[in-house]
């Protein structure tokens, strides 16, 4: 965990910026237990019915390497002040995450940009490679950030 | 479920099509277990915390959104021969998920492209909006999938 001490405001991001998290590894177990809740097909819960499938194999689902993504980003790999609260953005997925896959997320700033209607906050664009342990990427993310402003936290602590 | 014998290929879908998913109803509970797993913030963890926040009371990450659309889809919301199958796409979240909302997917078909390079598929975009009990939109999503050809399934059903 970043202490709040260290977390970056508006006014400390800048384009180029990179930021690293720590790993998750990712088991079978944990990729049958998020399918069964939210992606309940098969190549994501049997080994067999996945071997005859696309993915030749057991993987993980897509939204589940996107959740693990956010927890990295959450505990170690984006430590912004305010959290990390996105609009939406761009995601895709190069390739599956498998078992035994050790995931670790880097990250760097792409634009920086004060909100014209509320001075207190920006929007930061910022793009996130999902990696597994031979440094394959198996998913980027380009998501728009709402960011405050160390000035808006100095005067209104307790507001949005 | 939808029964895999009502289940389309590629041949089946033409843009403008349109299906609507069952609902499932998010419950503080859910919110908080999602968000201790996936994305710990406070303004999805704690009333308290999160009436201070951007988001003015208790919300879902919405990576959770984005779970449980995938969840309506593969149960009856896209009955897709082969499975969902994403390769990525555009997201966004308009607006909050909130305790008590009940969701549903609507999805529609942009586009239909059978693949030069692999005979046995093709590329399907859908755009597919995730509405509250109100009819607001919490979630849209743009994806790619990969459908099987139904002439393909009948040569090599086996195969990918």
């Amino acid at each position: 965990m970043t202490d709040s001490n260290q977390r970056l405001f508006l006014e400390d991001l800048v384009p180029g910026q990179r930021f690293t998290s720590g790993s998750h590894t990712l088991d079978e177990a944990q990729i049958k237990a998020f399918a069964q809740q939210f992606d309940p097909q098969p190549f994501h819960l049997d080994e067999e019915a996945a071997k005859g499938s696309l993915f030749a194999g057991l993987a993980a689902s897509g939204w589940h390497t996107a959740a693990i993504t956010m927890r990295l980003q959450v505990e170690s790999g984006l430590p912004l002040s305010g959290g990390i609260i996105g609009a939406g953005g761009e995601l895709s997925w190069p390739r599956p995450t498998r078992p035994g896959d050790i995931l670790q997320v880097e990250s760097e700033i792409l634009e920086v940009k004060p909100s014209r209607s509320r001075p207190d906050r920006g929007m930061v664009t910022v793009r996130s490679e999902t990696l597994n342990q031979r440094g394959e990427v198996v998913q980027t993310l380009t998501v728009k950030l709402v960011v405050p402003r160390r000035s808006a936290a100095n005067e209104e602590p307790a507001s949005e």
